[in-house]
């Protein structure tokens, strides 16, 4: 049997998040059924993770089994027609037996998109997070430095969460401006449920003076085992990269 | 009675196109009934002219007259909440009366987008026309030189138009490049219908040395009174300026 390792990028905006569900849009529902149709045989894919509703992805990386003996540069050209087009499959490629995209993962990338603009951009609306005010993106970074290393992020965790460990190594967490828009981008071993977004909604406060960063370092080492407040928003939100090799 | 000068950018994908129709969802006529919540009466707009489904603006212009005493930054202020937030009010002005969108205009700016990849991206589908294979932008550029000045646009126009005199002046027609991304940025005194993406897909086919300049430069001058190919898609289109003034 093939073990295949895919890497898929999707605009989230139309899917109700990645993971399958009955008689829900999914992408991972989308994708199955199409890669079922390639293979021949019914296939059970795995994501990296999932990804939440309006969530996207650049680097979402897909595994599965199969007989079908589908050479994966047919697999990929075939899935430009069949795919819908906000559904891409950048590459395909046979990986060792016991490949699995989620147990394997040793770690992940993820970007967090602001806009800021005293005028909203509707061309923006389900790609950023519109800010009127300028948020201090020193005054952000050097509290994101304080993520950098392990630490127990159970207060960052939203309620409703089914991961294990809330201890986690963060090897990367920046912000960088360009013209209008901000980028956060983070890298960890590991994330807990809604962790990115409730950590650019802190971060943003801290910016906006709202908060200060001793508040986040005294989070950090909290007993609180969830989140108190909303998340930023999906649709800033991009699963940028999954790393299968240790950092 | 006051006239009124909105400016409007729009993301085109959620609407049947600008212009208002029964039981149909189009940017005039969301936009008419929250500005009729601001006058305290119902309002007619105008525009300066239709954009077809799925296609965008960057700065649409509408008129209106009303009674209404709503003070411009506040009907502004009001619209951010009001309307959906792919459909932005960037400024209202008082008018001179008699000032009419559509009467009064002297010239527009379309531009049009094309991304050029041998992957698609997902995050383009609906802003641009994605093409895997690159076109020769000197060559685009020299055919569209062929457009400026005054030339019967009567070849260019699809079937269904209801715009009168087909001769029309090109002031601007010109492809710019930047990284994997080609905008075409037409500036002239009226459009016919299709007009500006029956050139792009003319253009492009130029680009890809499927047609030659020769041919376009034979279109111009011909008697053939409609556009015979499929349009460019309506994505890749932005209403990016109205000129009230004369070039």
């Amino acid at each position: 049997m093939r073990t295949l390792k895919l890497v898929v990028a999707y605009d989230g905006t139309n899917y109700h998040g990645f993971q399958k569900q009955p008689d829900i849009v999914t992408v991972q529902g989308i994708l199955e059924d199409a890669l079922s149709k390639f293979c021949g045989e019914e296939v059970a894919t795995a994501g990296s993770g999932r990804t939440d509703a309006g969530v996207h992805a650049r680097g979402q990386v897909v595994s599965l089994k199969t007989n079908g003996r589908i050479p994966c540069d047919n697999l990929v050209r075939a899935s430009r027609t069949m795919l819908p087009k906000d559904i891409v499959i950048l590459s395909c490629e046979e990986a060792e037996d016991g490949f699995h995209a989620r147990h394997s993962a040793r770690w992940k990338r993820y970007c967090y998109r602001v806009h800021v603009g005293e005028k909203p951009d509707p061309f923006l609306v389900n790609y950023t997070w519109q800010l009127c005010e300028a948020p201090d993106v020193a005054a952000m970074n050097e509290a994101a430095s304080l993520l950098l290393g392990t630490h127990n992020f159970q207060a960052f965790q939203s309620s409703g969460s089914v991961e294990g460990d809330p201890v986690k190594t963060i090897y990367k967490a920046e912000w960088e401006q360009n013209a209008s828009e901000l980028t956060f981008t983070i890298e960890g071993n590991g994330f807990v449920y809604h962790m990115v977004r409730n950590l650019v909604w802190t971060l943003v406060q801290i910016g906006l003076g709202r908060r200060t960063a001793a508040s986040l370092a005294e989070e950090l080492g909290s007993q609180r085992t969830e989140f108190l407040n909303a998340p930023a928003p999906a649709q800033g939100l991009y699963l940028d990269y999954v790393g299968y090799e240790n950092m």
